[in-house]
């Protein structure tokens, strides 16, 4: 723990930027006077793409690595084509600061609406793979645009890669109280990188004999998801497995707008960036529509990546104790924003 | 519509045995008099493996052929390591017989369990390709076993293959009565497959100017299983997201006992099959828990591909009207499948 934060700010498009100033605004209230919180924006996104035709130049990378962290609000935008910004930007910041933990935690908190009939106890956090998997732009397709065309996508899959998030989930899992770890993939038909996480998954849980282990394949898995999701504690799962299961998460969890997560390198190698999990829903952006709390828990899972488990905790109480009085009347992203500042510097 | 119907019959594993014998037994009960109906089973699965090694050999596979369709129960059992008989048998299956319409339909029938709050209306059918994707074995391992080890998966995707399934799609949206169609990819991530499949949707897309069309990345889709179902009239999708999206779906309607598919080869060139979306359930095999039902939709399936619609409807028809008075007390498989077997026979 510092006693100052050098944060990189990315608030991106849609939404992200409306977003972003209320984790900002949490995050100032939060913390003690004396750690000094020093912010720089970066202008990345899909406006700067039109301008410039940039995603994320090499400078703007290199000053990126010297953060202790990155706040990042949403990234796309309709008129740019598909892929540009999430493979130019997004997963680029994931892959060169080897994010390899993709944290996720799903909590259904009081007093929010989940599709759900009988309203489930959840409290689960995926650990999603993030720099592997199908995720590494490894395809390509001959004979683009003709009856003849082929298209590939390769999902790569390493021992490295696979035996460090492995650990990182058991870790995890070892730490709370139910003990109990779920790896998700589908071994059955995609044998080969199948057999590399189970027999990683195997292998490495011989370290961690308090450790209850059980294995779903990924359709399999989303059926518990809503019909049993508190049989899950701590789920590893690959990047697009995680991917899915994340968003189904959120959405039995009482929706997009209270799902947060961290792109995390736990070897401090490089700037961890945190993010809600929801996109930059340009349908609704201005209207003071989007709700803040996701990008606020994220700014916790910051927080507590930092050292900051004490203020992490406090902004985890203040959403909860803010959904529990919430009472169905419409609040703006800026009054919820508020609200949770007050909450937090109490 | 032939006046014979020459049915291959693979029971399987597990509840496998149970659920057919439950969907022969309508079958019977539903055919006119003078449609003559031969059987013959095919001693396939984890029973046959562990006694001879095979999982499904030349000449039965050439034998199988020459069906006018096969019925299938289950596939699998912990006994075996997984994907030898996933890949050896039923996806063998699928591949040798091209079965490139992997047809399932998801409807919430009166009075039947869904996991969701509010019992939205829930009436679609997933077209999933079934002969391309991460489905065709392509992929390897290197240094397997050593901590340098590196498995890929390819999906492979064609224009032909992608082509065909998405037409097939627009057919069926088309004859519906919303008329609306939702690709299922995640092409901003996926970049190559998923611009031929979104390039092809549009494309074809033009020969039906009144279909209403929609893209969704894979992720959001979940969310929509659950938020909002009713969204959906015809989904089309790739292999694995299909598969992963109709377990969901069955959880979503009622449970994987009701959900059934056809694995579909529309031109004739050889044999349908079709087959419950459940698996083996080794846990409850031999304990009568088993429900028929979703062996007895698919078998519904397949006589609606053999031209037999009066029928089809019938069963379908027997199984609403079934549920609809189901009291929760329990029934067995072999009660179920007498009951529907007494509907449809009427
Ligand atoms: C925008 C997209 C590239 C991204 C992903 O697929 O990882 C998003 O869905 C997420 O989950 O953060
Ligand atoms: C058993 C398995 C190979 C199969 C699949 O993945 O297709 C099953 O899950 C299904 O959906 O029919």
């Amino acid at each position: 723990m510092s006693t100052s934060i050098n944060l990189a700010v990315i608030p991106g498009d849609g939404i992200g930027q409306e977003v972003v100033a209320q984790g900002l605004k949490v995050l100032t209230a939060v913390l003690p006077q004396d750690v000094k919180l020093e912010t720089k924006e970066y202008d990345l996104g899909a406006q700067r793409w039109h301008r410039t035709g940039e995603t994320l130049p090499d400078a703007e990378l290199e000053a990126l690595r010297h953060h202790d962290a990155i706040l990042l609000g949403a990234i796309g935008d309709p008129s740019v084509p598909s892929g540009v910004l999430e493979r130019g930007l997004l997963l680029k910041l994931r892959f060169a600061f080897d994010h390899f933990i993709n944290l996720r935690p799903s909590k259904l908190f009081p007093n929010t609406a989940t599709p759900l009939a009988g309203r489930p106890e959840i409290d689960f956090v995926v650990v999603r793979e993030g720099t592997e998997g199908p995720y590494t732009g490894n395809g390509g397709s001959l004979r683009t645009g003709t009856p003849a065309e082929v298209a590939t996508e390769v999902s790569l899959n390493t021992a490295y890669g696979v035996e460090r998030v492995v650990r990182d989930a058991y870790e995890r899992a070892n730490a709370r109280p139910r003990k109990k770890l779920t790896l998700v993939h589908k071994n059955n038909v995609l044998v080969y990188a199948g057999h590399l996480w189970k027999n990683t998954f195997d292998t490495v849980g011989k370290e961690y004999p308090e450790v209850t282990t059980d294995y779903l394949h990924v359709d399999a898995a989303t059926i518990f998801f809503v019909t049993q999701p508190d049989r899950f504690d701590v789920i590893v799962t690959d990047n697009l497995f995680g991917d899915i299961l994340t968003d189904l998460a959120a959405a039995v969890t009482g929706g997009i707008g209270l799902a947060a997560s961290g792109n995390i390198n736990p070897t401090g190698a490089f700037p961890s960036m945190f993010e809600p999990v929801h996109g930059s829903a340009p349908d609704i952006a201005g209207t003071g529509k989007a709700d803040p709390t996701a990008t606020i828990l994220s700014v916790a899972l910051l927080l507590r990546h930092l050292g900051y488990e004490t203020q992490a905790a406090r902004i985890e109480d203040a959403v909860s104790a803010d959904l529990a009085e919430r009472d169905g009347t419409f609040r703006s992203t800026d009054a919820i924003g508020d609200a949770l500042a007050a909450r937090v510097a109490g």
